[in-house]
Protein backbone atom coordinates (compact mmCIF):
# COMPACT_ATOMS: atom_id res chain seq x y z
CA UNK A 1 0.00 0.00 0.00
CA UNK A 2 1.69 3.00 -1.10
CA UNK A 3 1.29 6.39 1.02
CA UNK A 4 -0.62 8.12 -1.53
CA UNK A 5 -3.27 5.47 -2.19
CA UNK A 6 -4.98 6.82 1.23
CA UNK A 7 -6.58 9.74 -0.30
CA UNK A 8 -8.83 10.11 -2.77
CA UNK A 9 -7.74 12.94 -5.16
CA UNK A 10 -10.50 14.12 -6.79
CA UNK A 11 -10.95 15.85 -9.41
CA UNK A 12 -11.07 19.37 -7.95
CA UNK A 13 -7.89 18.60 -5.74
CA UNK A 14 -10.11 18.11 -2.83
CA UNK A 15 -8.47 15.42 -0.09
CA UNK A 16 -11.08 13.27 1.51
CA UNK A 17 -9.09 12.05 5.15
CA UNK A 18 -9.07 8.48 4.98
CA UNK A 19 -6.53 8.66 7.77
CA UNK A 20 -6.00 9.25 11.30
CA UNK A 21 -2.82 9.13 13.23
CA UNK A 22 -2.00 9.42 16.85
CA UNK A 23 -2.80 7.84 20.10
CA UNK A 24 -5.67 11.04 21.02
CA UNK A 25 -7.32 11.67 17.62
CA UNK A 26 -8.24 7.73 17.38
CA UNK A 27 -8.71 7.31 20.61
CA UNK A 28 -11.75 10.24 20.51
CA UNK A 29 -12.61 8.80 17.13
CA UNK A 30 -13.38 5.45 18.61
CA UNK A 31 -14.90 7.19 21.96
CA UNK A 32 -17.46 9.01 19.50
CA UNK A 33 -18.64 6.13 18.31
CA UNK A 34 -17.02 6.60 14.87
CA UNK A 35 -16.32 3.73 12.39
CA UNK A 36 -12.35 2.68 11.39
CA UNK A 37 -12.25 0.32 8.51
CA UNK A 38 -8.61 -0.91 9.60
CA UNK A 39 -6.36 -0.15 12.42
CA UNK A 40 -2.29 -0.28 12.25
CA UNK A 41 -0.30 -0.66 15.44
CA UNK A 42 3.53 -0.34 15.57
CA UNK A 43 4.79 -4.18 16.59
CA UNK A 44 6.18 -4.14 20.12
CA UNK A 45 4.48 -0.62 21.46
CA UNK A 46 2.44 -1.75 24.23
CA UNK A 47 2.93 1.43 26.19
CA UNK A 48 0.18 3.89 27.78
CA UNK A 49 -3.29 4.46 26.14
CA UNK A 50 -2.30 2.16 22.97
CA UNK A 51 -3.72 -1.13 25.12
CA UNK A 52 -6.92 1.47 25.27
CA UNK A 53 -7.06 1.96 21.60
CA UNK A 54 -6.34 -1.64 21.12
CA UNK A 55 -9.55 -2.75 23.64
CA UNK A 56 -12.11 -0.35 21.98
CA UNK A 57 -11.27 -1.49 18.79
CA UNK A 58 -11.40 -5.06 19.41
CA UNK A 59 -14.72 -4.67 21.46
CA UNK A 60 -16.21 -2.71 18.10
CA UNK A 61 -14.37 -5.72 15.98
CA UNK A 62 -12.10 -3.71 13.86
CA UNK A 63 -9.20 -5.18 12.12
CA UNK A 64 -6.40 -4.69 13.71
CA UNK A 65 -2.70 -5.27 11.82
CA UNK A 66 0.90 -5.19 13.49
CA UNK A 67 3.43 -3.25 11.18
CA UNK A 68 6.72 -2.74 12.10
CA UNK A 69 8.44 0.95 12.76
CA UNK A 70 9.47 1.04 9.59
CA UNK A 71 6.48 0.63 7.58
CA UNK A 72 4.27 2.85 9.87
CA UNK A 73 7.12 5.57 9.75
CA UNK A 74 6.67 5.21 5.88
CA UNK A 75 2.46 5.42 6.23
CA UNK A 76 2.62 8.53 8.45
CA UNK A 77 1.92 11.82 7.01
CA UNK A 78 2.11 13.42 10.35
CA UNK A 79 5.43 12.33 11.31
CA UNK A 80 3.37 11.79 15.16
CA UNK A 81 2.00 8.64 14.43
CA UNK A 82 2.72 7.38 18.12
CA UNK A 83 2.43 3.50 16.70
CA UNK A 84 -1.01 3.81 15.48
CA UNK A 85 -2.83 4.53 12.50
CA UNK A 86 -6.63 4.23 11.19
CA UNK A 87 -7.79 4.25 8.42
CA UNK A 88 -11.55 5.61 8.58
CA UNK A 89 -14.30 6.29 6.37
CA UNK A 90 -13.84 9.99 3.76
CA UNK A 91 -14.10 13.18 6.48
CA UNK A 92 -17.80 13.97 6.11
CA UNK A 93 -17.97 18.01 6.35
CA UNK A 94 -21.14 19.42 7.96
CA UNK A 95 -23.92 21.94 6.15
CA UNK A 96 -23.98 25.21 7.58
CA UNK A 97 -27.55 24.74 8.13
CA UNK A 98 -26.10 21.91 10.55
CA UNK A 99 -23.87 24.43 12.88
CA UNK A 100 -27.02 26.43 13.25
CA UNK A 101 -28.87 23.51 14.14
CA UNK A 102 -26.33 22.57 16.58
CA UNK A 103 -26.29 25.56 18.73
CA UNK A 104 -30.02 25.76 18.34
CA UNK A 105 -30.40 22.26 20.08
CA UNK A 106 -28.20 23.31 22.77
CA UNK A 107 -30.65 26.13 23.01
CA UNK A 108 -27.48 29.06 22.18
CA UNK A 109 -27.33 31.53 20.14
CA UNK A 110 -25.16 30.78 17.23
CA UNK A 111 -20.67 31.04 17.90
CA UNK A 112 -19.53 29.84 14.56
CA UNK A 113 -15.78 30.50 13.57
CA UNK A 114 -14.99 31.86 9.65
CA UNK A 115 -12.00 30.74 7.91
CA UNK A 116 -10.60 33.59 5.15
CA UNK A 117 -7.45 31.92 3.53
CA UNK A 118 -6.14 29.78 6.37
CA UNK A 119 -3.77 27.44 4.56
CA UNK A 120 -1.72 26.06 7.08
CA UNK A 121 -3.21 22.73 8.37
CA UNK A 122 -1.28 23.05 11.73
CA UNK A 123 -3.48 26.54 11.98
CA UNK A 124 -6.72 25.12 11.06
CA UNK A 125 -6.14 22.02 13.57
CA UNK A 126 -5.11 24.19 16.21
CA UNK A 127 -8.43 26.44 15.63
CA UNK A 128 -10.82 23.44 15.47
CA UNK A 129 -9.26 22.31 19.49
CA UNK A 130 -9.89 26.32 20.55
CA UNK A 131 -13.21 26.29 19.23
CA UNK A 132 -14.25 23.11 20.39
CA UNK A 133 -13.23 23.92 24.16
CA UNK A 134 -15.01 27.77 24.06
CA UNK A 135 -18.23 26.01 22.88
CA UNK A 136 -18.18 27.22 19.45
CA UNK A 137 -21.14 25.39 17.83
CA UNK A 138 -18.54 24.97 14.34
CA UNK A 139 -15.95 25.91 11.91
CA UNK A 140 -16.76 27.10 8.01
CA UNK A 141 -13.97 26.95 5.34
CA UNK A 142 -14.10 27.98 1.54
CA UNK A 143 -13.07 25.09 -0.61
CA UNK A 144 -10.40 27.59 -2.30
CA UNK A 145 -7.06 28.48 -0.82
CA UNK A 146 -7.74 27.43 2.49
CA UNK A 147 -6.08 24.26 4.23
CA UNK A 148 -9.09 21.19 4.18
CA UNK A 149 -9.65 18.65 6.87
CA UNK A 150 -6.44 15.72 6.60
CA UNK A 151 -4.87 13.67 8.91
CA UNK A 152 -2.50 16.44 9.69
CA UNK A 153 -5.55 18.76 10.73
CA UNK A 154 -7.10 15.89 12.35
CA UNK A 155 -3.55 15.34 14.56
CA UNK A 156 -3.50 18.77 15.53
CA UNK A 157 -6.74 19.20 16.77
CA UNK A 158 -6.06 16.89 19.68
CA UNK A 159 -9.28 14.81 19.08
CA UNK A 160 -11.73 17.79 18.67
CA UNK A 161 -12.46 17.37 15.45
CA UNK A 162 -14.35 14.55 16.54
CA UNK A 163 -16.89 17.10 18.16
CA UNK A 164 -16.77 20.22 16.31
CA UNK A 165 -18.42 20.48 13.08
CA UNK A 166 -16.73 21.52 9.87
CA UNK A 167 -18.50 23.37 6.63
CA UNK A 168 -16.62 23.94 3.09
CA UNK A 169 -18.62 26.32 0.89
CA UNK A 170 -17.74 27.19 -2.12
CA UNK A 171 -18.93 31.20 -1.98
CA UNK A 172 -18.01 32.69 1.27
CA UNK A 173 -19.63 35.78 0.70
CA UNK A 174 -23.17 34.16 -0.03
CA UNK A 175 -22.41 32.41 2.84
CA UNK A 176 -21.90 35.34 4.88
CA UNK A 177 -25.38 36.76 3.90
CA UNK A 178 -27.05 33.58 4.42
CA UNK A 179 -25.75 33.96 8.13
CA UNK A 180 -26.81 37.95 8.07
CA UNK A 181 -30.48 36.26 7.34
CA UNK A 182 -30.33 34.06 10.32
CA UNK A 183 -29.40 36.87 12.65
CA UNK A 184 -26.18 36.30 13.05
CA UNK A 185 -23.79 39.14 13.27
CA UNK A 186 -20.22 38.95 11.45
CA UNK A 187 -16.92 40.43 13.20
CA UNK A 188 -14.39 40.36 10.97
CA UNK A 189 -10.65 40.66 12.47
CA UNK A 190 -8.38 43.65 11.13
CA UNK A 191 -5.28 45.16 12.01
CA UNK A 192 -7.30 48.40 10.42
CA UNK A 193 -10.77 47.93 12.47
CA UNK A 194 -11.17 50.91 15.28
CA UNK A 195 -13.01 49.34 17.76
CA UNK A 196 -11.10 46.33 20.11
CA UNK A 197 -12.69 42.70 20.00
CA UNK A 198 -13.23 43.17 23.70
CA UNK A 199 -15.14 46.24 23.27
CA UNK A 200 -17.96 44.37 21.33
CA UNK A 201 -21.67 42.20 22.89
CA UNK A 202 -21.36 38.94 21.63
CA UNK A 203 -23.74 37.65 24.14
CA UNK A 204 -26.97 38.29 23.08
CA UNK A 205 -27.21 37.37 19.55
CA UNK A 206 -25.75 35.43 17.26
CA UNK A 207 -21.91 35.46 16.11
CA UNK A 208 -19.78 34.57 13.51
CA UNK A 209 -16.00 35.45 13.60
CA UNK A 210 -13.69 35.40 10.43
CA UNK A 211 -10.47 35.20 10.81
CA UNK A 212 -8.14 35.75 7.65
CA UNK A 213 -4.40 34.63 6.52
CA UNK A 214 -1.77 35.66 8.33
CA UNK A 215 0.09 37.95 5.58
CA UNK A 216 -2.90 38.86 4.16
CA UNK A 217 -5.89 39.03 6.15
CA UNK A 218 -9.59 38.92 4.95
CA UNK A 219 -9.72 39.48 1.05
CA UNK A 220 -11.60 42.94 0.26
CA UNK A 221 -14.98 41.65 -0.47
CA UNK A 222 -15.30 39.25 2.77
CA UNK A 223 -14.25 42.18 4.98
CA UNK A 224 -16.82 44.45 3.27
CA UNK A 225 -19.43 42.18 4.10
CA UNK A 226 -18.65 42.25 7.72
CA UNK A 227 -21.45 44.00 10.26
CA UNK A 228 -18.04 45.00 12.36
CA UNK A 229 -14.46 44.93 12.01
CA UNK A 230 -12.87 44.30 15.27
CA UNK A 231 -8.88 44.35 15.96
CA UNK A 232 -6.24 42.77 18.85
CA UNK A 233 -4.37 45.31 20.94
CA UNK A 234 -0.77 44.66 19.82
CA UNK A 235 2.37 46.17 21.45
CA UNK A 236 5.87 45.43 20.73
CA UNK A 237 8.02 45.31 17.21
CA UNK A 238 6.80 42.30 15.83
CA UNK A 239 3.14 42.66 15.39
CA UNK A 240 1.68 39.95 14.19
CA UNK A 241 0.02 37.22 15.76
CA UNK A 242 -0.80 33.35 15.15
CA UNK A 243 -3.85 32.88 13.21
CA UNK A 244 -4.81 30.10 15.86
CA UNK A 245 -3.85 32.44 18.43
CA UNK A 246 -5.60 35.72 17.13
CA UNK A 247 -8.85 33.45 16.95
CA UNK A 248 -8.17 31.51 20.62
CA UNK A 249 -7.97 35.14 21.94
CA UNK A 250 -11.27 36.38 20.55
CA UNK A 251 -13.24 33.05 20.81
CA UNK A 252 -12.39 33.37 24.26
CA UNK A 253 -14.01 36.84 24.98
CA UNK A 254 -17.10 35.44 23.54
CA UNK A 255 -16.72 32.34 25.42
CA UNK A 256 -16.47 34.75 28.91
CA UNK A 257 -19.42 36.99 27.98
CA UNK A 258 -21.51 33.83 27.36
CA UNK A 259 -20.75 32.51 30.45
CA UNK A 260 -17.87 30.62 30.60
CA UNK A 261 -18.08 26.89 31.04
CA UNK A 262 -20.61 27.42 34.03
CA UNK A 263 -22.80 24.49 34.31
CA UNK B 1 29.79 21.76 5.45
CA UNK B 2 27.63 18.99 7.47
CA UNK B 3 24.39 19.37 8.76
CA UNK B 4 25.25 19.12 12.65
CA UNK B 5 28.34 21.10 12.54
CA UNK B 6 26.16 24.09 12.86
CA UNK B 7 25.78 23.40 16.41
CA UNK B 8 27.88 23.29 19.31
CA UNK B 9 26.91 20.25 21.26
CA UNK B 10 28.71 21.51 24.97
CA UNK B 11 28.81 18.55 27.45
CA UNK B 12 25.43 19.20 29.27
CA UNK B 13 23.48 19.27 25.76
CA UNK B 14 22.82 22.91 25.30
CA UNK B 15 22.30 23.50 21.67
CA UNK B 16 23.35 26.92 20.98
CA UNK B 17 21.52 28.83 18.26
CA UNK B 18 23.95 29.87 15.55
CA UNK B 19 21.25 29.79 12.50
CA UNK B 20 18.71 31.67 11.49
CA UNK B 21 16.43 30.22 9.22
CA UNK B 22 13.37 32.00 6.99
CA UNK B 23 12.65 35.69 5.74
CA UNK B 24 11.22 37.23 9.00
CA UNK B 25 13.37 35.85 11.51
CA UNK B 26 16.66 37.41 9.49
CA UNK B 27 14.68 40.46 8.28
CA UNK B 28 14.46 41.25 12.41
CA UNK B 29 17.54 40.01 13.29
CA UNK B 30 19.04 42.61 11.15
CA UNK B 31 16.97 45.35 12.16
CA UNK B 32 17.31 44.82 15.35
CA UNK B 33 21.17 45.68 14.65
CA UNK B 34 22.17 42.25 15.70
CA UNK B 35 24.95 40.31 14.15
CA UNK B 36 25.48 37.86 11.18
CA UNK B 37 28.77 36.03 10.39
CA UNK B 38 27.71 34.87 7.40
CA UNK B 39 24.43 34.82 5.05
CA UNK B 40 23.48 32.35 2.84
CA UNK B 41 21.52 33.04 -0.34
CA UNK B 42 19.30 30.35 -2.62
CA UNK B 43 20.74 30.96 -6.26
CA UNK B 44 17.77 32.19 -8.51
CA UNK B 45 15.74 33.50 -5.48
CA UNK B 46 15.17 37.02 -5.37
CA UNK B 47 11.32 37.86 -4.77
CA UNK B 48 10.15 39.70 -2.06
CA UNK B 49 12.01 40.37 0.99
CA UNK B 50 14.95 38.61 -0.28
CA UNK B 51 15.81 41.96 -1.71
CA UNK B 52 15.39 43.70 1.61
CA UNK B 53 17.51 41.17 3.22
CA UNK B 54 20.86 41.35 1.07
CA UNK B 55 20.43 44.70 0.48
CA UNK B 56 20.96 45.37 4.22
CA UNK B 57 23.82 42.51 4.76
CA UNK B 58 25.48 44.50 2.01
CA UNK B 59 25.05 47.89 4.03
CA UNK B 60 27.00 46.12 7.55
CA UNK B 61 29.56 44.28 4.72
CA UNK B 62 28.02 41.03 5.83
CA UNK B 63 29.48 37.90 3.44
CA UNK B 64 26.43 37.08 1.17
CA UNK B 65 27.36 33.50 -0.65
CA UNK B 66 25.05 31.67 -3.11
CA UNK B 67 23.81 28.47 -2.86
CA UNK B 68 22.39 26.14 -4.90
CA UNK B 69 18.29 24.78 -3.81
CA UNK B 70 19.73 21.08 -2.56
CA UNK B 71 22.35 22.76 -0.68
CA UNK B 72 19.76 25.07 1.22
CA UNK B 73 17.73 22.15 1.89
CA UNK B 74 20.21 20.26 3.24
CA UNK B 75 21.70 22.68 5.32
CA UNK B 76 17.80 23.37 6.99
CA UNK B 77 16.14 22.62 10.27
CA UNK B 78 13.25 23.99 10.04
CA UNK B 79 12.62 23.28 6.02
CA UNK B 80 11.15 26.42 5.70
CA UNK B 81 14.45 28.48 4.95
CA UNK B 82 12.66 30.09 2.05
CA UNK B 83 15.65 30.76 0.67
CA UNK B 84 17.99 32.17 3.08
CA UNK B 85 19.62 31.24 6.58
CA UNK B 86 22.39 33.04 8.07
CA UNK B 87 24.73 31.78 10.61
CA UNK B 88 25.15 34.44 13.80
CA UNK B 89 26.64 34.09 16.90
CA UNK B 90 25.66 32.20 19.36
CA UNK B 91 21.96 32.57 21.06
CA UNK B 92 22.67 35.12 24.77
CA UNK B 93 20.49 34.12 27.24
CA UNK B 94 19.32 36.98 29.11
CA UNK B 95 19.09 36.93 33.28
CA UNK B 96 16.07 36.79 35.59
CA UNK B 97 17.69 40.58 36.38
CA UNK B 98 17.71 41.79 33.14
CA UNK B 99 13.96 40.69 32.75
CA UNK B 100 13.10 42.69 36.06
CA UNK B 101 15.39 45.85 34.91
CA UNK B 102 13.68 45.77 31.21
CA UNK B 103 10.07 46.19 32.95
CA UNK B 104 11.95 48.71 35.26
CA UNK B 105 13.32 51.02 32.49
CA UNK B 106 10.07 50.99 30.84
CA UNK B 107 8.20 52.24 34.07
CA UNK B 108 6.15 49.33 34.05
CA UNK B 109 5.92 46.59 36.61
CA UNK B 110 7.26 43.36 35.87
CA UNK B 111 5.16 41.03 33.39
CA UNK B 112 7.06 37.74 32.85
CA UNK B 113 6.19 34.19 31.98
CA UNK B 114 7.61 31.51 33.56
CA UNK B 115 7.44 27.93 31.25
CA UNK B 116 7.65 24.62 33.22
CA UNK B 117 7.97 21.74 31.11
CA UNK B 118 7.47 23.24 27.40
CA UNK B 119 9.02 20.85 25.24
CA UNK B 120 8.04 21.29 21.81
CA UNK B 121 10.39 24.32 20.10
CA UNK B 122 7.11 25.30 17.94
CA UNK B 123 5.30 26.24 21.31
CA UNK B 124 8.23 28.27 22.93
CA UNK B 125 8.49 29.83 19.88
CA UNK B 126 4.99 30.79 19.80
CA UNK B 127 4.73 31.62 23.30
CA UNK B 128 7.68 34.14 22.38
CA UNK B 129 5.74 35.73 19.38
CA UNK B 130 2.94 36.12 21.58
CA UNK B 131 4.51 37.48 24.46
CA UNK B 132 6.36 39.99 22.20
CA UNK B 133 2.92 41.42 21.16
CA UNK B 134 1.31 41.60 24.52
CA UNK B 135 3.66 43.66 26.16
CA UNK B 136 5.75 40.84 28.49
CA UNK B 137 8.48 41.73 29.53
CA UNK B 138 10.84 38.46 29.32
CA UNK B 139 10.37 34.35 29.34
CA UNK B 140 12.27 31.89 31.96
CA UNK B 141 12.68 28.29 31.67
CA UNK B 142 14.30 25.82 32.86
CA UNK B 143 17.65 24.33 31.68
CA UNK B 144 15.84 20.96 31.96
CA UNK B 145 12.82 19.75 31.01
CA UNK B 146 12.12 22.11 28.21
CA UNK B 147 12.81 23.42 24.41
CA UNK B 148 16.27 25.57 24.45
CA UNK B 149 16.33 28.22 22.10
CA UNK B 150 17.15 27.00 18.38
CA UNK B 151 16.30 28.11 14.70
CA UNK B 152 12.78 26.05 14.90
CA UNK B 153 11.73 28.59 17.98
CA UNK B 154 13.04 31.71 16.12
CA UNK B 155 11.18 30.89 13.10
CA UNK B 156 7.82 30.10 14.99
CA UNK B 157 8.62 33.20 16.93
CA UNK B 158 8.46 35.14 13.53
CA UNK B 159 11.25 37.41 14.78
CA UNK B 160 9.98 38.30 17.91
CA UNK B 161 13.17 36.63 19.24
CA UNK B 162 15.12 39.45 18.59
CA UNK B 163 13.21 41.85 21.08
CA UNK B 164 11.99 39.11 24.14
CA UNK B 165 14.26 38.24 26.70
CA UNK B 166 14.92 34.37 27.71
CA UNK B 167 16.34 33.64 30.76
CA UNK B 168 17.39 29.90 31.16
CA UNK B 169 17.72 29.03 34.77
CA UNK B 170 18.99 25.94 36.62
CA UNK B 171 16.05 25.87 39.36
CA UNK B 172 12.97 26.95 38.70
CA UNK B 173 11.98 27.00 42.49
CA UNK B 174 14.88 29.46 43.38
CA UNK B 175 14.09 31.88 40.67
CA UNK B 176 10.21 31.78 41.57
CA UNK B 177 11.15 32.28 45.32
CA UNK B 178 13.51 35.47 44.39
CA UNK B 179 10.94 36.94 41.85
CA UNK B 180 8.37 36.99 45.08
CA UNK B 181 11.06 38.44 46.83
CA UNK B 182 11.02 41.41 44.20
CA UNK B 183 7.27 41.70 44.85
CA UNK B 184 6.26 39.93 41.98
CA UNK B 185 3.08 37.48 41.84
CA UNK B 186 3.13 34.27 40.87
CA UNK B 187 0.33 33.28 38.93
CA UNK B 188 0.33 29.31 38.10
CA UNK B 189 -2.05 27.86 35.11
CA UNK B 190 -3.77 24.31 36.65
CA UNK B 191 -6.60 22.90 35.55
CA UNK B 192 -7.53 22.09 39.20
CA UNK B 193 -7.33 25.87 40.33
CA UNK B 194 -10.71 27.12 41.68
CA UNK B 195 -10.47 30.71 40.26
CA UNK B 196 -10.59 31.85 36.74
CA UNK B 197 -7.91 33.66 34.94
CA UNK B 198 -9.88 36.74 34.36
CA UNK B 199 -10.79 36.67 38.30
CA UNK B 200 -7.69 38.22 39.48
CA UNK B 201 -6.03 41.30 39.16
CA UNK B 202 -2.48 41.96 36.98
CA UNK B 203 -2.65 45.30 36.69
CA UNK B 204 -1.79 46.81 40.18
CA UNK B 205 1.88 44.51 40.91
CA UNK B 206 4.61 42.62 39.22
CA UNK B 207 3.49 39.10 37.95
CA UNK B 208 4.90 35.91 36.50
CA UNK B 209 2.30 33.85 34.84
CA UNK B 210 3.27 30.18 34.75
CA UNK B 211 2.52 27.56 32.10
CA UNK B 212 2.97 23.85 32.77
CA UNK B 213 2.91 21.00 30.34
CA UNK B 214 -0.31 19.87 28.24
CA UNK B 215 0.27 16.90 29.16
CA UNK B 216 1.23 16.76 33.30
CA UNK B 217 0.97 20.63 34.05
CA UNK B 218 3.59 22.25 36.24
CA UNK B 219 5.68 20.21 38.14
CA UNK B 220 4.75 19.55 41.83
CA UNK B 221 6.71 21.97 43.57
CA UNK B 222 5.95 24.76 41.77
CA UNK B 223 2.73 24.60 41.61
CA UNK B 224 3.04 24.77 45.74
CA UNK B 225 5.22 27.64 45.32
CA UNK B 226 2.34 29.46 43.14
CA UNK B 227 0.64 32.62 44.97
CA UNK B 228 -2.93 31.85 43.17
CA UNK B 229 -3.59 29.01 40.63
CA UNK B 230 -5.72 30.04 38.21
CA UNK B 231 -7.52 28.18 35.21
CA UNK B 232 -8.95 28.66 31.68
CA UNK B 233 -12.59 27.48 31.25
CA UNK B 234 -13.50 24.42 28.83
CA UNK B 235 -16.66 23.40 27.82
CA UNK B 236 -16.75 20.36 25.46
CA UNK B 237 -15.37 17.30 25.22
CA UNK B 238 -11.84 17.57 24.86
CA UNK B 239 -10.77 20.09 27.85
CA UNK B 240 -7.20 20.14 26.45
CA UNK B 241 -5.87 23.73 24.94
CA UNK B 242 -2.52 23.78 23.35
CA UNK B 243 -0.06 25.46 25.79
CA UNK B 244 1.11 28.39 23.68
CA UNK B 245 -2.71 29.34 23.07
CA UNK B 246 -3.37 29.15 27.05
CA UNK B 247 -0.13 31.56 27.68
CA UNK B 248 -1.78 33.20 24.86
CA UNK B 249 -5.37 33.76 26.30
CA UNK B 250 -3.94 34.74 29.99
CA UNK B 251 -1.30 36.83 28.66
CA UNK B 252 -3.73 39.00 26.84
CA UNK B 253 -5.89 39.30 30.07
CA UNK B 254 -3.10 40.76 31.43
CA UNK B 255 -1.81 43.07 28.70
CA UNK B 256 -5.94 44.49 28.60
CA UNK B 257 -5.96 44.72 32.02
CA UNK B 258 -2.96 47.10 32.18
CA UNK B 259 -4.39 49.31 29.39
CA UNK B 260 -3.63 46.99 26.46
CA UNK B 261 -2.08 48.92 23.43
CA UNK B 262 -2.82 52.46 24.31
CA UNK B 263 0.14 55.00 23.59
Amino acid sequence: MSKNNFYNNSQDDEKNLDKIEGRNPILEHLRAGKDINRLFIQKGDRSGSINEIIALAKDKGIVITEVEKTKMDKMSDTHHAQGVIAIVPPYEYSSVDDIIEEARSKGEKPFIIILDGIEDPHNLGSIIRTAECSGAHGIIIPKRRSALVNSTVNKTSAGALEYMKVAMVTNLNETIRYLQSKDIWIYGTDMEATSYYYEQNYADSGVAIIIGSEGFGMSKLVKENCDFLIKIPMTGHINSLNASVSAAIVMYEVMNQRGGAEE
